[in-house]
């Protein structure tokens, strides 16, 4: 196995950090990796934005959901879906790209190229010794994100992401058994044997949290999933996404 | 500068491979690889489908725009959008979950669940001296390929990824400028500015252009975009998509 499939299969999220921020230089090299990821036809729709100001990170803590962590960290990254500039090169060009920007296809585009990015980012900044965590209770309120931040029209923030200097130690949560999430040929679409996958992951979860709590928590992941969904959060997203300008035709 | 980093920094696509097939240890691996990646709330929300099919292939490649590197590759996967197993949960739970998986929030999840995952599949790939090319088109006739693929409701396929052993060298085409993806504190919405870090950039894409193609090529990076987002393409995507039960409301 080598250093890089190590880091990758040896990642957990951080959820304390030390009070201590990445330098410059880190920023640069964690943001280069991220614009080295692959982009739809070079369309390169996302932009990231880096917030380092006390009291923007408190409001945007709070606004996530009150997450500490989103306060307390080596810097706080916002990846956004971004088809600004493509309006603007539109202009530039004299060419009449409406209908293009404000497709679900380019949606879809413009959110891939921010989460391949962010990902690069990610094992960058674990690659470095530092820790991670996505931040995806920003999507809590993204009116308020989006004045906090100056976001324009044609641009979605899409998440946050935490990086620094790690203050626990982290399990590293099971995944979905490997045949549930891979398929060969085909989709598995058999009902009764993704069942059992299911229930038979069931019971490493369960162990796991037993574990992790000394008994005390014995949630199911199909438990812990049907209580999250059965809950619709977030659910002004539509109309946000559309309000911006995209996923809307 | 690590070895994780320099991986990360040295991508690029590679659409020529040997016909030379992945062993199933390389795929789990890479499938372990795309498996521990950040998951929103441990939703686990997508799919990844291995075809080695000669004939899938081979409809596939035509599917994507003939392109002949879908068909000779040393493995394809199909990375999907995938709320099908919890729509699965939500009866096993006695729960109705319909509004939340229906929502673009989840459906964003979905998105950014898959192309995480896809990524870290990229990374060990090229850490293990193979090649990749994300297929975005894929989506160029989703419906077929679903057929294809046996997709069901609440899957969406996103991109098909190559994986293989690399016949060519490949160029690394120059990014935007760092200042113009990244911003701190706000974004950056200066239009003069931006313009002429945009300008400044045609001149470095022409230069590369010309200088790959002995001169044959000048396209500047803004004429690109401008010439292909004037021509809207998958403009069935939103329909599609709805159809299959997500990003609906």
């Amino acid at each position: 196995m080598n250093q890089v499939i190590e880091t990758l299969l040896n990642h957990r999220s951080i959820r304390k950090y030390e009070d201590r921020p990445l330098t410059d230089e880190q920023i640069r090299t964690l943001v280069e990796c991220a614009q080295a990821a692959s982009t739809s036809s070079y369309i390169q729709a996302y932009s990231i934005i880096g917030v380092k100001d006390k009291e923007k990170k408190r409001k945007l803590a709070e606004l996530a959901g009150n997450q500490p962590y989103v306060e307390t960290n080596g810097h706080l990254f916002v990846f956004c879906a971004d088809l600004f500039r493509h309006d603007m090169l539109g202009e530039m060009e004299g060419r009449d790209i409406t209908a293009s920007i404000e497709s679900t296809e380019k949606f879809m585009v413009a959110v891939i190229d921010a989460a391949l990015a962010a990902q690069n980012t990610a094992v960058a900044a674990e690659s470095m010794g530092l820790g991670i965590c996505y931040i995806g209770g920003l999507r809590n309120h993204l009116e308020e994100v989006s004045q906090l931040l100056q976001i324009p029209k044609r641009v979605v923030p899409l998440f946050g992401m935490t990086v620094g200097y790690p203050l626990h130690e982290s399990g590293k949560k099971p995944r979905l058994p490997f045949e549930h999430i891979y398929h060969e040929e085909t989709y598995e679409q058999d009902k009764n044997r993704l069942r059992a996958q299911l229930e038979e992951y069931n019971k490493i979860i369960q162990d796991y949290y037993v574990q992790r709590t000394g008994g005390e928590r014995k949630d199911t992941w199909t438990g812990q999933m049907a209580g999250m969904l059965s809950n619709p959060t977030r659910m002004y997203m539509k109309q946000f996404v559309e309000k911006q300008g995209l996923n809307k035709r």
